[in-house]
Protein backbone atom coordinates (compact mmCIF):
# COMPACT_ATOMS: atom_id res chain seq x y z
CA UNK A 1 0.00 0.00 0.00
CA UNK A 2 2.97 2.45 1.15
CA UNK A 3 3.97 2.06 -2.74
CA UNK A 4 1.23 4.01 -4.04
CA UNK A 5 1.73 6.30 -6.74
CA UNK A 6 -0.50 8.47 -5.09
CA UNK A 7 0.99 8.28 -2.12
CA UNK A 8 1.22 11.94 -0.16
CA UNK A 9 2.42 13.10 2.96
CA UNK A 10 -0.31 14.23 5.61
CA UNK A 11 -0.20 18.25 5.32
CA UNK A 12 1.90 19.52 8.03
CA UNK A 13 -1.32 21.76 9.31
CA UNK A 14 -3.42 18.84 9.49
CA UNK A 15 -0.53 17.03 11.83
CA UNK A 16 -0.62 19.61 14.17
CA UNK A 17 -4.41 19.76 14.40
CA UNK A 18 -4.75 16.12 15.18
CA UNK A 19 -2.06 16.36 17.68
CA UNK A 20 -3.83 18.85 19.32
CA UNK A 21 -7.34 16.66 19.14
CA UNK A 22 -5.63 13.93 20.89
CA UNK A 23 -4.09 16.23 23.64
CA UNK A 24 -7.53 17.63 24.12
CA UNK A 25 -9.13 14.13 23.78
CA UNK A 26 -6.71 13.01 26.78
CA UNK A 27 -7.10 15.92 28.66
CA UNK A 28 -11.12 15.40 28.91
CA UNK A 29 -10.73 11.85 30.01
CA UNK A 30 -7.84 12.59 32.68
CA UNK A 31 -9.91 15.78 33.81
CA UNK A 32 -12.87 13.44 33.75
CA UNK A 33 -10.91 10.88 35.93
CA UNK A 34 -9.51 13.53 38.73
CA UNK A 35 -13.14 15.23 39.15
CA UNK A 36 -14.83 11.40 40.27
CA UNK A 37 -11.41 10.33 42.04
CA UNK A 38 -10.59 13.58 44.18
CA UNK A 39 -14.69 15.01 44.26
CA UNK A 40 -16.76 11.90 43.99
CA UNK A 41 -14.82 8.87 45.65
CA UNK A 42 -13.90 7.39 42.99
CA UNK A 43 -15.50 4.40 41.05
CA UNK A 44 -16.68 0.84 41.79
CA UNK A 45 -19.63 -0.96 39.82
CA UNK A 46 -20.69 -3.03 42.84
CA UNK A 47 -21.48 0.14 44.88
CA UNK A 48 -24.92 2.17 45.99
CA UNK A 49 -23.23 5.62 44.85
CA UNK A 50 -20.21 4.90 43.30
CA UNK A 51 -21.46 2.87 40.31
CA UNK A 52 -22.29 6.16 39.35
CA UNK A 53 -19.25 7.57 38.93
CA UNK A 54 -18.39 4.59 36.32
CA UNK A 55 -21.11 6.82 33.85
CA UNK A 56 -19.40 10.10 32.71
CA UNK A 57 -15.99 8.16 32.58
CA UNK A 58 -17.48 5.43 29.75
CA UNK A 59 -19.31 8.21 28.32
CA UNK A 60 -16.46 10.85 27.78
CA UNK A 61 -13.96 7.35 26.69
CA UNK A 62 -16.78 6.29 24.48
CA UNK A 63 -19.40 8.46 22.92
CA UNK A 64 -16.66 11.21 22.95
CA UNK A 65 -12.84 10.19 22.72
CA UNK A 66 -13.10 7.20 20.18
CA UNK A 67 -16.07 8.57 18.53
CA UNK A 68 -13.96 11.13 17.58
CA UNK A 69 -10.97 9.40 16.74
CA UNK A 70 -12.91 6.71 14.68
CA UNK A 71 -14.28 10.18 12.32
CA UNK A 72 -10.58 10.81 12.21
CA UNK A 73 -9.15 7.67 10.65
CA UNK A 74 -9.65 8.65 7.37
CA UNK A 75 -7.54 11.96 7.32
CA UNK A 76 -5.09 10.04 9.59
CA UNK A 77 -4.19 6.70 7.30
CA UNK A 78 -3.92 8.60 3.75
CA UNK A 79 -2.10 5.93 2.46
CA UNK A 80 -3.36 2.65 3.44
CA UNK A 81 -6.16 1.01 1.59
CA UNK A 82 -9.54 2.11 1.93
CA UNK A 83 -10.81 -1.26 3.47
CA UNK A 84 -8.40 -1.16 5.88
CA UNK A 85 -9.66 2.59 6.80
CA UNK A 86 -12.89 1.51 6.69
CA UNK A 87 -12.55 -1.77 8.53
CA UNK A 88 -10.76 0.36 11.44
CA UNK A 89 -13.34 3.08 11.39
CA UNK A 90 -16.22 0.79 12.24
CA UNK A 91 -13.70 -0.82 14.58
CA UNK A 92 -13.41 2.15 16.86
CA UNK A 93 -16.96 2.69 16.72
CA UNK A 94 -17.98 -0.12 18.05
CA UNK A 95 -15.91 -0.09 20.82
CA UNK A 96 -16.99 3.08 20.99
CA UNK A 97 -20.24 1.64 21.26
CA UNK A 98 -19.65 -1.25 23.96
CA UNK A 99 -17.61 1.14 25.94
CA UNK A 100 -20.77 3.50 26.44
CA UNK A 101 -22.93 0.48 27.10
CA UNK A 102 -21.63 -0.29 29.76
CA UNK A 103 -21.91 3.53 30.83
CA UNK A 104 -25.38 3.54 30.25
CA UNK A 105 -25.70 0.24 32.14
CA UNK A 106 -23.77 2.04 35.10
CA UNK A 107 -26.10 4.73 35.54
CA UNK A 108 -29.44 2.64 35.04
CA UNK A 109 -28.46 0.45 37.46
CA UNK A 110 -27.40 3.25 39.77
CA UNK A 111 -31.43 4.55 39.46
CA UNK A 112 -32.95 0.89 40.06
CA UNK A 113 -30.88 0.64 43.13
CA UNK A 114 -31.68 4.34 44.83
CA UNK A 115 -35.47 4.50 43.15
CA UNK A 116 -34.18 7.18 40.84
CA UNK A 117 -36.64 8.00 38.27
CA UNK A 118 -35.06 7.27 34.58
CA UNK A 119 -34.86 9.19 31.58
CA UNK A 120 -36.70 12.73 32.65
CA UNK A 121 -33.66 15.43 32.32
CA UNK A 122 -32.77 17.15 28.82
CA UNK A 123 -29.44 15.02 29.91
CA UNK A 124 -30.74 11.98 29.16
CA UNK A 125 -33.23 13.24 26.16
CA UNK A 126 -29.82 14.07 24.58
CA UNK A 127 -27.68 11.39 25.35
CA UNK A 128 -29.85 8.93 24.36
CA UNK A 129 -30.88 10.71 20.97
CA UNK A 130 -27.20 10.16 20.34
CA UNK A 131 -26.18 6.81 21.64
CA UNK A 132 -29.64 5.34 19.81
CA UNK A 133 -28.48 7.88 16.85
CA UNK A 134 -25.15 6.60 17.00
CA UNK A 135 -26.14 2.88 16.66
CA UNK A 136 -28.31 3.38 14.22
CA UNK A 137 -25.65 4.67 12.21
CA UNK A 138 -23.17 2.20 12.81
CA UNK A 139 -25.60 -0.79 11.67
CA UNK A 140 -26.35 1.55 8.39
CA UNK A 141 -22.62 2.11 7.94
CA UNK A 142 -21.88 -1.54 8.18
CA UNK A 143 -25.01 -3.06 6.22
CA UNK A 144 -23.92 0.16 3.45
CA UNK A 145 -20.16 0.46 3.22
CA UNK A 146 -18.38 -3.08 4.18
CA UNK A 147 -21.18 -5.60 3.15
CA UNK A 148 -21.32 -5.97 -0.23
CA UNK A 149 -25.01 -5.59 -0.98
CA UNK A 150 -25.51 -1.83 -1.83
CA UNK A 151 -25.46 -0.65 -5.29
CA UNK A 152 -22.64 2.07 -5.71
CA UNK A 153 -25.37 4.46 -6.59
CA UNK A 154 -26.85 4.24 -3.50
CA UNK A 155 -23.33 4.39 -1.88
CA UNK A 156 -22.22 7.53 -3.05
CA UNK A 157 -25.44 9.04 -2.72
CA UNK A 158 -25.71 7.83 1.27
CA UNK A 159 -22.01 8.85 2.06
CA UNK A 160 -22.24 12.70 2.50
CA UNK A 161 -25.65 11.92 4.97
CA UNK A 162 -23.57 9.41 6.60
CA UNK A 163 -20.69 11.80 7.30
CA UNK A 164 -22.94 15.04 8.07
CA UNK A 165 -24.73 12.32 10.62
CA UNK A 166 -21.73 11.24 11.80
CA UNK A 167 -20.44 14.67 12.96
CA UNK A 168 -23.64 15.57 13.89
CA UNK A 169 -23.66 12.65 16.62
CA UNK A 170 -19.97 13.71 17.89
CA UNK A 171 -21.37 17.38 18.67
CA UNK A 172 -24.78 16.19 20.16
CA UNK A 173 -22.60 13.56 22.16
CA UNK A 174 -20.63 16.47 23.35
CA UNK A 175 -23.92 18.94 24.11
CA UNK A 176 -25.26 15.94 25.99
CA UNK A 177 -21.69 15.92 28.39
CA UNK A 178 -21.94 19.85 28.76
CA UNK A 179 -25.38 18.82 30.35
CA UNK A 180 -24.63 16.11 31.93
CA UNK A 181 -21.64 18.10 34.10
CA UNK A 182 -24.05 20.93 34.71
CA UNK A 183 -26.59 18.45 36.04
CA UNK A 184 -23.93 16.51 38.23
CA UNK A 185 -22.67 19.56 39.56
CA UNK A 186 -26.15 21.18 40.54
CA UNK A 187 -27.37 17.93 42.34
CA UNK A 188 -24.37 18.00 44.13
CA UNK A 189 -22.77 21.28 44.93
CA UNK A 190 -25.63 23.65 44.09
CA UNK A 191 -25.35 26.11 47.02
CA UNK A 192 -20.75 25.74 46.90
CA UNK A 193 -20.73 26.25 42.81
CA UNK A 194 -21.98 29.33 42.82
CA UNK A 195 -18.92 30.52 45.24
CA UNK A 196 -16.95 28.98 42.98
CA UNK A 197 -15.94 25.66 44.89
CA UNK A 198 -12.74 23.67 43.06
CA UNK A 199 -14.94 21.07 42.05
CA UNK A 200 -17.31 23.72 40.07
CA UNK A 201 -14.58 25.09 38.57
CA UNK A 202 -12.57 22.01 37.81
CA UNK A 203 -15.53 20.59 36.28
CA UNK A 204 -16.02 23.69 34.37
CA UNK A 205 -12.65 23.78 32.82
CA UNK A 206 -13.75 20.16 31.93
CA UNK A 207 -17.02 21.58 29.71
CA UNK A 208 -14.17 23.97 27.85
CA UNK A 209 -12.39 21.42 27.15
CA UNK A 210 -15.31 19.30 25.52
CA UNK A 211 -15.95 22.07 23.68
CA UNK A 212 -12.39 22.54 22.64
CA UNK A 213 -12.36 19.22 21.56
CA UNK A 214 -15.76 19.36 19.52
CA UNK A 215 -14.00 22.33 18.17
CA UNK A 216 -10.93 21.06 16.77
CA UNK A 217 -12.52 17.87 15.68
CA UNK A 218 -14.99 19.26 13.65
CA UNK A 219 -12.19 22.18 12.15
CA UNK A 220 -10.42 19.08 10.81
CA UNK A 221 -13.23 17.29 9.32
CA UNK A 222 -14.44 20.26 7.31
CA UNK A 223 -11.25 21.16 5.73
CA UNK A 224 -10.97 20.42 1.82
CA UNK A 225 -8.17 20.06 1.91
CA UNK A 226 -7.13 17.68 4.33
CA UNK A 227 -9.74 15.16 2.84
CA UNK A 228 -7.85 11.75 2.01
CA UNK A 229 -6.47 12.01 -1.58
CA UNK A 230 -7.48 9.47 -3.65
CA UNK A 231 -4.86 6.24 -3.79
CA UNK A 232 -3.76 4.25 -7.10
CA UNK A 233 -6.19 1.15 -6.06
CA UNK A 234 -8.75 3.03 -5.97
CA UNK A 235 -8.29 5.12 -8.95
CA UNK A 236 -8.12 1.76 -10.71
CA UNK A 237 -10.66 -0.33 -8.71
CA UNK A 238 -12.66 1.20 -6.74
CA UNK A 239 -16.71 2.58 -6.19
CA UNK A 240 -15.16 6.07 -6.36
CA UNK A 241 -12.81 5.60 -9.65
CA UNK A 242 -16.46 7.26 -11.68
CA UNK A 243 -16.88 10.11 -9.41
CA UNK A 244 -13.22 10.87 -9.45
CA UNK A 245 -12.24 10.93 -13.16
CA UNK A 246 -15.69 13.04 -13.48
CA UNK A 247 -14.03 15.68 -10.63
CA UNK A 248 -10.23 15.70 -12.22
CA UNK A 249 -8.37 15.10 -14.78
CA UNK A 250 -6.68 11.40 -15.01
CA UNK A 251 -3.73 12.82 -16.27
CA UNK A 252 -3.10 14.24 -12.50
CA UNK A 253 -4.14 11.35 -10.30
CA UNK A 254 -2.67 13.64 -7.43
CA UNK B 1 -28.90 42.28 -10.93
CA UNK B 2 -31.92 39.56 -11.58
CA UNK B 3 -30.65 39.46 -15.39
CA UNK B 4 -27.20 38.23 -14.38
CA UNK B 5 -26.68 35.26 -16.81
CA UNK B 6 -25.41 33.42 -13.66
CA UNK B 7 -29.09 33.45 -12.68
CA UNK B 8 -29.75 30.29 -10.84
CA UNK B 9 -33.19 28.86 -9.20
CA UNK B 10 -32.94 27.89 -5.70
CA UNK B 11 -32.54 24.05 -5.55
CA UNK B 12 -35.74 22.23 -4.44
CA UNK B 13 -34.25 20.94 -1.81
CA UNK B 14 -32.55 23.87 -0.23
CA UNK B 15 -35.77 25.50 -0.11
CA UNK B 16 -37.53 22.69 1.60
CA UNK B 17 -35.06 22.79 4.06
CA UNK B 18 -34.31 26.25 5.02
CA UNK B 19 -38.53 26.26 5.17
CA UNK B 20 -38.13 24.02 8.04
CA UNK B 21 -35.32 25.78 9.48
CA UNK B 22 -37.26 28.71 10.04
CA UNK B 23 -40.18 26.81 11.11
CA UNK B 24 -38.18 25.44 13.95
CA UNK B 25 -36.41 28.18 14.83
CA UNK B 26 -40.18 30.42 15.01
CA UNK B 27 -40.95 27.14 17.49
CA UNK B 28 -37.86 27.69 19.52
CA UNK B 29 -39.05 31.34 20.25
CA UNK B 30 -42.59 30.41 20.37
CA UNK B 31 -42.19 27.54 23.07
CA UNK B 32 -39.14 30.00 25.17
CA UNK B 33 -42.21 32.78 25.44
CA UNK B 34 -44.72 29.97 26.54
CA UNK B 35 -42.25 28.40 28.76
CA UNK B 36 -42.07 32.07 30.30
CA UNK B 37 -45.60 32.99 29.89
CA UNK B 38 -47.12 30.08 31.52
CA UNK B 39 -44.59 28.78 33.82
CA UNK B 40 -42.64 31.73 34.85
CA UNK B 41 -44.94 34.36 35.51
CA UNK B 42 -44.11 36.22 32.18
CA UNK B 43 -41.50 39.11 31.51
CA UNK B 44 -41.07 42.51 32.84
CA UNK B 45 -38.00 44.72 32.71
CA UNK B 46 -38.61 46.56 36.14
CA UNK B 47 -38.72 43.72 38.27
CA UNK B 48 -37.01 41.82 40.84
CA UNK B 49 -37.80 38.30 39.51
CA UNK B 50 -39.52 38.67 36.11
CA UNK B 51 -36.32 40.48 34.68
CA UNK B 52 -34.61 36.99 34.53
CA UNK B 53 -37.36 35.70 31.74
CA UNK B 54 -36.15 39.01 29.83
CA UNK B 55 -32.86 36.71 28.78
CA UNK B 56 -33.82 33.03 27.87
CA UNK B 57 -36.10 34.74 25.38
CA UNK B 58 -33.81 37.44 24.19
CA UNK B 59 -31.09 34.72 23.60
CA UNK B 60 -32.98 32.76 21.56
CA UNK B 61 -34.29 35.74 19.09
CA UNK B 62 -30.63 37.00 18.85
CA UNK B 63 -28.09 34.01 19.40
CA UNK B 64 -30.08 31.32 17.92
CA UNK B 65 -32.78 32.60 15.17
CA UNK B 66 -31.26 35.42 14.21
CA UNK B 67 -27.46 34.33 14.50
CA UNK B 68 -28.71 31.65 12.54
CA UNK B 69 -30.74 33.21 9.97
CA UNK B 70 -27.48 35.76 9.27
CA UNK B 71 -25.54 32.27 8.05
CA UNK B 72 -28.57 31.59 5.65
CA UNK B 73 -28.46 34.90 3.95
CA UNK B 74 -25.22 33.87 0.80
CA UNK B 75 -27.62 30.37 0.26
CA UNK B 76 -31.00 32.10 0.71
CA UNK B 77 -29.90 35.34 -1.67
CA UNK B 78 -28.29 33.42 -4.41
CA UNK B 79 -28.89 36.34 -7.20
CA UNK B 80 -28.80 38.98 -5.62
CA UNK B 81 -25.34 41.48 -5.91
CA UNK B 82 -22.71 39.69 -3.34
CA UNK B 83 -22.78 43.19 -1.35
CA UNK B 84 -26.13 43.15 -0.85
CA UNK B 85 -25.83 39.65 0.43
CA UNK B 86 -22.79 40.94 2.65
CA UNK B 87 -24.58 44.09 3.82
CA UNK B 88 -27.20 41.81 5.08
CA UNK B 89 -25.47 39.24 6.67
CA UNK B 90 -23.82 42.01 8.72
CA UNK B 91 -27.00 44.48 9.62
CA UNK B 92 -28.77 40.73 10.95
CA UNK B 93 -25.59 39.80 13.10
CA UNK B 94 -25.80 43.51 14.56
CA UNK B 95 -29.55 42.86 15.40
CA UNK B 96 -29.09 39.87 17.11
CA UNK B 97 -25.93 41.12 18.47
CA UNK B 98 -28.10 44.00 20.34
CA UNK B 99 -30.90 41.79 21.07
CA UNK B 100 -28.44 39.16 22.98
CA UNK B 101 -26.94 41.74 24.73
CA UNK B 102 -30.43 43.41 26.27
CA UNK B 103 -30.71 39.81 27.52
CA UNK B 104 -27.50 39.52 28.67
CA UNK B 105 -27.72 43.13 30.75
CA UNK B 106 -31.18 41.43 31.72
CA UNK B 107 -29.71 38.47 33.74
CA UNK B 108 -26.68 40.90 35.06
CA UNK B 109 -29.34 43.04 36.98
CA UNK B 110 -31.48 40.24 38.03
CA UNK B 111 -28.72 38.39 39.69
CA UNK B 112 -27.43 42.08 40.80
CA UNK B 113 -30.73 43.23 42.41
CA UNK B 114 -30.75 39.74 44.55
CA UNK B 115 -27.22 39.41 45.29
CA UNK B 116 -26.74 36.40 43.19
CA UNK B 117 -22.60 36.09 41.69
CA UNK B 118 -22.25 35.74 38.05
CA UNK B 119 -20.24 33.87 35.63
CA UNK B 120 -19.81 30.71 37.76
CA UNK B 121 -21.76 28.04 36.23
CA UNK B 122 -20.85 25.97 33.15
CA UNK B 123 -23.93 27.30 30.93
CA UNK B 124 -22.34 31.29 31.95
CA UNK B 125 -19.15 30.38 30.74
CA UNK B 126 -19.75 28.95 27.07
CA UNK B 127 -22.51 31.55 26.56
CA UNK B 128 -20.26 34.53 27.48
CA UNK B 129 -17.36 33.12 25.08
CA UNK B 130 -20.08 32.59 22.57
CA UNK B 131 -21.04 36.03 22.95
CA UNK B 132 -17.55 37.12 23.09
CA UNK B 133 -16.29 35.67 20.30
CA UNK B 134 -19.17 36.40 18.38
CA UNK B 135 -19.21 40.16 19.15
CA UNK B 136 -14.93 39.90 17.83
CA UNK B 137 -16.17 37.99 14.73
CA UNK B 138 -18.68 40.37 13.51
CA UNK B 139 -15.58 42.77 13.99
CA UNK B 140 -13.23 41.24 12.50
CA UNK B 141 -16.23 40.22 9.31
CA UNK B 142 -16.69 43.78 9.22
CA UNK B 143 -13.04 45.02 9.50
CA UNK B 144 -12.08 42.25 6.01
CA UNK B 145 -15.12 41.97 3.83
CA UNK B 146 -16.70 45.06 4.41
CA UNK B 147 -13.97 47.80 4.86
CA UNK B 148 -12.11 48.09 1.54
CA UNK B 149 -8.53 47.62 3.45
CA UNK B 150 -7.76 43.78 3.58
CA UNK B 151 -6.00 42.67 0.63
CA UNK B 152 -7.24 40.02 -1.61
CA UNK B 153 -5.08 37.22 -0.67
CA UNK B 154 -6.04 38.04 2.91
CA UNK B 155 -9.47 37.65 2.51
CA UNK B 156 -9.65 34.50 0.60
CA UNK B 157 -7.38 33.21 3.34
CA UNK B 158 -9.39 33.92 6.28
CA UNK B 159 -12.70 33.79 5.10
CA UNK B 160 -12.97 29.57 5.32
CA UNK B 161 -11.79 29.97 8.93
CA UNK B 162 -14.47 32.83 9.31
CA UNK B 163 -17.22 30.61 7.83
CA UNK B 164 -15.83 27.77 10.21
CA UNK B 165 -16.11 29.74 13.44
CA UNK B 166 -19.62 31.34 11.95
CA UNK B 167 -21.13 27.57 12.53
CA UNK B 168 -18.97 26.85 15.66
CA UNK B 169 -20.52 30.15 17.38
CA UNK B 170 -23.62 29.24 16.35
CA UNK B 171 -23.33 25.39 17.63
CA UNK B 172 -22.00 26.72 20.77
CA UNK B 173 -24.32 29.44 21.48
CA UNK B 174 -27.41 26.30 20.71
CA UNK B 175 -25.33 24.58 23.75
CA UNK B 176 -24.82 27.18 25.74
CA UNK B 177 -29.02 27.54 25.25
CA UNK B 178 -29.56 23.51 26.40
CA UNK B 179 -27.46 24.36 29.23
CA UNK B 180 -29.49 27.66 30.20
CA UNK B 181 -32.68 25.41 29.93
CA UNK B 182 -31.14 22.69 32.39
CA UNK B 183 -29.95 25.24 34.67
CA UNK B 184 -33.32 27.08 34.93
CA UNK B 185 -34.86 23.49 35.60
CA UNK B 186 -32.38 22.22 38.39
CA UNK B 187 -32.67 25.73 40.18
CA UNK B 188 -36.52 26.09 40.27
CA UNK B 189 -38.24 22.85 40.09
CA UNK B 190 -35.43 20.09 40.38
CA UNK B 191 -37.65 18.07 42.66
CA UNK B 192 -40.51 17.89 39.83
CA UNK B 193 -38.74 17.41 37.20
CA UNK B 194 -37.88 13.90 37.78
CA UNK B 195 -41.43 13.63 38.32
CA UNK B 196 -42.19 14.48 34.42
CA UNK B 197 -43.61 17.99 35.48
CA UNK B 198 -45.31 19.53 32.57
CA UNK B 199 -42.88 22.28 32.85
CA UNK B 200 -39.76 19.85 32.24
CA UNK B 201 -41.07 18.53 29.50
CA UNK B 202 -41.85 21.53 28.06
CA UNK B 203 -38.22 22.79 28.29
CA UNK B 204 -37.05 19.17 27.29
CA UNK B 205 -38.87 19.49 24.07
CA UNK B 206 -37.79 23.14 23.63
CA UNK B 207 -33.93 21.69 24.12
CA UNK B 208 -34.62 18.96 21.01
CA UNK B 209 -35.88 22.19 19.33
CA UNK B 210 -32.87 23.81 19.31
CA UNK B 211 -30.72 20.28 18.66
CA UNK B 212 -32.90 19.91 15.86
CA UNK B 213 -32.27 23.73 14.49
CA UNK B 214 -28.61 23.56 15.02
CA UNK B 215 -28.89 20.55 12.89
CA UNK B 216 -30.77 21.84 10.04
CA UNK B 217 -28.58 24.75 9.64
CA UNK B 218 -25.52 22.65 10.00
CA UNK B 219 -26.97 20.50 7.14
CA UNK B 220 -27.25 23.49 4.93
CA UNK B 221 -24.32 25.29 5.45
CA UNK B 222 -21.97 21.76 4.79
CA UNK B 223 -24.07 20.99 1.49
CA UNK B 224 -21.53 22.15 -1.40
CA UNK B 225 -23.81 21.89 -3.88
CA UNK B 226 -26.25 24.65 -2.18
CA UNK B 227 -23.63 26.64 -1.82
CA UNK B 228 -24.04 30.25 -3.94
CA UNK B 229 -23.37 30.31 -7.43
CA UNK B 230 -21.11 32.40 -8.95
CA UNK B 231 -23.45 35.64 -10.32
CA UNK B 232 -22.04 37.55 -13.53
CA UNK B 233 -20.59 40.50 -11.61
CA UNK B 234 -18.91 38.47 -9.84
CA UNK B 235 -17.14 36.26 -12.42
CA UNK B 236 -16.07 40.10 -14.19
CA UNK B 237 -15.25 42.03 -11.33
CA UNK B 238 -14.76 40.12 -8.07
CA UNK B 239 -12.28 39.38 -5.58
CA UNK B 240 -13.63 35.30 -5.86
CA UNK B 241 -12.81 35.84 -10.07
CA UNK B 242 -9.30 33.88 -10.18
CA UNK B 243 -10.15 31.00 -7.06
CA UNK B 244 -13.28 30.45 -9.29
CA UNK B 245 -11.54 30.40 -12.49
CA UNK B 246 -9.04 27.91 -10.91
CA UNK B 247 -12.16 25.49 -10.29
CA UNK B 248 -14.00 26.12 -13.13
CA UNK B 249 -13.37 26.20 -16.95
CA UNK B 250 -14.79 29.46 -17.68
CA UNK B 251 -16.70 28.57 -20.31
CA UNK B 252 -19.35 26.82 -18.06
CA UNK B 253 -19.76 29.68 -15.47
CA UNK B 254 -22.37 28.32 -14.07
Amino acid sequence: MGDSPAKAQSPVGLTYVVGASQVLGLAVITVTGVWMGQYRDGIAWESLKLQLNVHPLCMVIGMVFLQGDALLVYRVFRNESKLFARVLHGLLHALALVISLVGLIAVFKYHKKNHFPDMYSLHSWCGMLAFGGYFIQWLLGLCFFLFPGASLSFRSRYKPQHVFFGIFLLLLSIAAGLLGILELLLFKIRDQYSSFAPEGVLANVLGLLLVAFGAVMGYILTRDEWRRPPVAEELALSMDFKKLTEEESPASPN
